[in-house]
């Protein structure tokens, strides 16, 4: 079984990059799957699991720290069981024993055991803003601004996220197998390559 | 034209990347060649070439800052010198208008109007004392702690050489195409996937 997992920046096209790197492998995908699984195992909505999920985990890190952020306990007690199950979640995924990719939710460091090929997509701002902004739909107007605010705020909670359970810094390519910069690229256009490159990759591991 | 250039970590087979993705796109490859020729231009010989421009550019940093750290004047103006025939000769080979993969040297930095597709390549310390140790000949028997000694003393001078032309800091991704970790992982083996990734970024380049 080979595992690739997709950590990126917001904006970078690191979910498109997974999402169309599994259709051209022919692999299984998840992304939101993990949340509507979650949800479904902790009995609250789709939309409260991805808020609660990825929200600061401050919360969590008070009491991994042993201190009071003064955060309500009912709240602290549902985001660690949420990241609870979707530690599980996602080992039940890597269980299933099939090629798959997998994007965010640490899964990179979660399934260690099983050496995935880690991917992670980072751009310039510039492009980043250009891609949230062709996504953003019609009704959601929002200055260039308050992408950039958007942006920093979830690329934050990330960053936390994966520094509370790991000394490895989030973006460092050392934590990584493969950091591709998304600037001035067309995604789509790059796929295959990054398919043969992943495949190529699996067969080059030292046996050792 | 389509040019590549790699940037490497000491002892993370980023040459051996270099040479062999040469190799297999059938493109010119520049490495100790650019040594030759800045030797020949300066009629100095290739072994003092190669020592000046490997030392750490504090003489020159000193000039540009404007500050002496009583750097003997005949060995700053050498390696100025020197320095100022490395770009002559890197903006040389891009001027040959062929495709090529050209190594080390800040060529990314140099040639940034030709749009290269720049590779960073690193690895983990293990791994990269592994890479030395087997290649060190007989001769040259370096304890683990002299080899390590030795490689942080070269990847300081490529970092300041870097950070002393550019903001980007020296392995930092967003300054890079793709970084690709070579820990746990056999280059030789890597490099048909390296090749397809790479004419595959060239085709992927947004037409804007």
């Amino acid at each position: 079984m080979r595992i690739i997992t997709v950590s990126r920046e917001f904006g970078s096209g690191g979910r498109e990059l997974g999402k169309r790197l599994a259709a051209e492998l022919g692999w299984d995908y998840y992304d939101r799957e993990i949340i509507a699984e979650i949800a479904r195992k902790c009995s609250v909505s789709e939309d409260y699991a991805h808020y609660m999920l990825g929200q600061t985990f401050s919360s969590s890190a008070a009491i991994t720290m042993g201190q009071s952020f003064h955060i309500p306990e009912v709240l602290q007690s549902t985001q660690i069981k949420l990241l609870r199950e979707q530690t599980n979640v996602i080992k039940e995924i890597a269980a299933r024993d099939r090629d798959c990719v997998i994007v965010g939710r640490n899964a990179d460091l979660l399934l260690k055991d099983y050496c995935p090929l880690n991917i992670f997509v980072c751009a310039d701002t510039a492009s980043k803003i250009k891609r949230c902004a062709e996504r953003s739909g019609k009704d959601e107007n929002l200055s260039e601004k308050e992408l950039l605010k958007n942006m920093k705020a979830i690329d934050k909670n990330r960053k936390n996220s994966r520094e509370m359970i790991s000394d490895s810094p989030w973006g460092d390519p050392k934590g990584y197998n493969l950091v591709i910069n998304t600037s001035g690229i067309e995604v789509k256009k790059l796929i295959p390559s990054v398919a043969v490159f992943a495949k190529g990759w699996f067969d080059s591991k030292d046996n050792g």
